[in-house]
């Protein structure tokens, strides 16, 4: 029995109040909110057992890179990853998809070769491909999504040809909540010897994830996504990967020995961890993952589809609503627009008089928002601690978005 | 009048005890320990004002987004600069000394161009510029350091040749406390038309800094070492470098369009910050600075010097212990080896048990080390916080090591 108001008392923000009415937070999609052991794990770091890692030998430097390094066990298990060395401490995605650009594909991807990605993409998987191709020549191959917003893996498959180098695509699109059936993808690229680098920063919120099942060479996610602190985050990298790559930040404690003339460096995965990290959000997501595995990725998942039905069948009813993307297994995130001259912009800032929390923008999805033919939506995103009556809240307010813009 | 009591009631960890001692905290240089209103801030921020940042037009995004944009403006004020967009948020001086060299070196720097820099620098300010020697056959060119571990700020300017491309400099040894005549250097290198990088980690935390009057082009801190969170940083970029820089870190937030076959990138300095950023360390960083100018970098640079003073004094009786640099005007950092057969490693074991904590190892400055001719040094370092007995506490502590190693 997944009891949702018992994980709200566990997020202190979720009491508050904006604008004269209870938070409705449905912007979850750009960052979730953090429970309070989180919270507290952070207060207790910076009150009690904060050092620097690894270089110290005193009880307070011990006890940190003890708290710090059993993060990656946890990484790997929430992942499914039996060796936790393929493990990567990142500041989030971006850092995570950047450290593959730039340690894996720049050197090794020449002019006219191809990286395969979908137009459902977000920029952190889109703008660090586009550098190779301003800066050597790689080619992009966009694979179109189908009316309903879902990737058909056969035409990911299809789009592999002898000079693709890598199929890089999210697992769960952040602006239509379309799910990649990327274990499909992941079992073909790897028959014709393509890696693949999968985003999982929404995808890895939403389900359990295996990636040794899913059979990607990269997985990579953010913290602050799941319900642990902002700036913290790690990718899984497959260990073939990782010795064909070169380091990415250079500083302390990625290297053994630096002299003037040379410089060795450490063996993965500190080879790729430069200087001293985000000790305290990475103790931090930790927790939220531990969190998150002590509720259950599956039971999240079975309450985030009954909200997806559940506001999928009332946003229904509002025949001046349109919302983009209607694919099977989707998950509990809505972009829509309104049929008028309402602008996205307005639109939130109505909700958010009624204390409801949604993005309006482009969503970090360019190519999407082209392909669509908006500018802007405004997107409604839920989480494991939202509930039905939230969406009864949802669409209230934009009941009385459409009476005031419609 | 400077309280240093008050001063330690401010930081909740300074009232723990280690091994049954009161603790002792003397490895400041690697990381420092964080005043309870930067805690409070970061409490907060996750329990009542969390949002992401940027791309919401909902109450919580927007104050969130107030909050961490007004820290530029305090980080321009804490390193006098005037116009705070040559302010680029980092996760700390690593991040920030890569961006510099694969957004400025690494697209203009050719075989053969030379780097300048000195013996004493950490590996921060080494690796990436290893990483141009090794990729594209940048030469790097050392400065010794003089006897009394100072550093000779002409030898600096008459290592800038017809080839140099960049000086690459701390403004304080993290090993030595040796203060580098940045200034001097800067001036000189302009006049030559060579742009400098002053690493800032470890001077922007003993002394006021005015990088406008330093002259240099890139200034780096960090946040963790000036009293805030781990993750936290900072760069000074002046505006002619950012110019000439092409982005680092692809992702949201830098960018302006980005379509299947173009970006246009954000303007400086969101044209460096890729993704969704560190929120909340960056806003405790903030804090922290805003802690260390209601105090006043003047008299905490005074304090630090009265216990300089007297730890250098003390430390002195010891005829047994060998501290490495006696530069005058140096920063209160002391690095320590024991005649005979004592390794750095034990001695900070001992130590330990006394509740003193220090670091023992090669502090992530390999060439010095060499220089030096040891394989590691213990290393007390003191901060705002700390006292005359303490620096008793330290020496009643060697002493016992000595009578058990020495």
């Amino acid at each position: 029995m997944y009891d949702v108001e018992k994980i709200r008392a566990d997020f202190p923000i979720l009491s508050r109040t904006v604008n004269g009415k209870p938070l409705t937070y449905l912007d979850n999609g750009a960052s979730a909110q953090k429970p309070k052991v989180v919270i507290d794990a952070i207060t207790r770091a910076y009150e009690h057992e904060y050092a620097n890692v690894h270089r110290g030998l005193h009880y307070l430097s011990n006890l940190a890179t003890e708290k710090y390094e059993s993060v990656r066990g946890i990484v790997a298990r929430f992942l499914g990853v039996r060796d936790e060395d393929e493990i990567v401490f990142t500041s989030g995605t971006t850092e995570g998809i950047n450290l593959v650009s730039y340690g894996w594909a720049a050197p090794r991807l020449q002019a006219g070769d191809e990286i395969v990605l979908s137009v459902v993409e977000h920029h952190a998987n889109i703008v660090p491909w586009h550098f190779l191709r301003e800066r050597q020549g790689v080619v992009l191959k966009w694979v179109e999504p189908e009316l309903d917003g879902s990737i058909d893996a056969g035409k990911v498959i299809d789009a592999i040809g002898p000079k693709t180098k890598l199929v890089a695509i999210t697992q769960c699109s952040n602006v239509l909540g379309t799910i990649v059936d990327v274990k499909t993808i992941c079992h073909a690229a790897r028959e014709k010897g393509v890696p693949v680098l999968v985003d999982g920063s929404q995808g890895s919120v939403h389900m359990p994830v295996n990636v040794e099942e899913i059979g990607c060479d990269f997985y990579a996610i953010t913290g602050h996504k799941l319900y642990g602190p902002s700036g913290s985050g790690a990718i899984y990298i497959k260990r073939d990967r990782m010795d064909e790559m070169r380091p990415f930040l250079g500083g302390g404690d990625m290297i053994k020995e630096v002299t003037r003339d040379h410089v060795i460096y450490n063996d993965p995965p500190m080879k790729f961890e430069a200087g001293t990290p985000g000790i305290v959000q990475t103790i931090g997501m930790g927790v939220a993952l531990d969190y998150l595995m002590g509720v259950g990725m599956d039971k999240i998942a079975a309450h985030e589809a009954d909200l997806n039905a559940y506001a999928s069948q009332r946003l229904a009813g509002l025949n001046w609503l349109n919302v983009q993307g209607h694919a099977s297994g989707k998950a509990a995130i809505f972009s829509f627009t309104m049929n008028g001259a309402a602008h996205a912009h307005d639109i939130s800032t109505i909700l958010d008089k009624k204390g409801v929390a949604v993005r309006a923008g482009h969503h970090c999805a360019g190519p999407l928002m082209e392909h669509l033919g908006v500018s802007a939506t405004c997107r409604a995103s839920f989480a494991m601690y939202n509930t039905r009556a939230e969406v009864d809240v949802l669409v209230d307010a934009l009941e009385l978005a459409h009476d005031l813009l419609g």
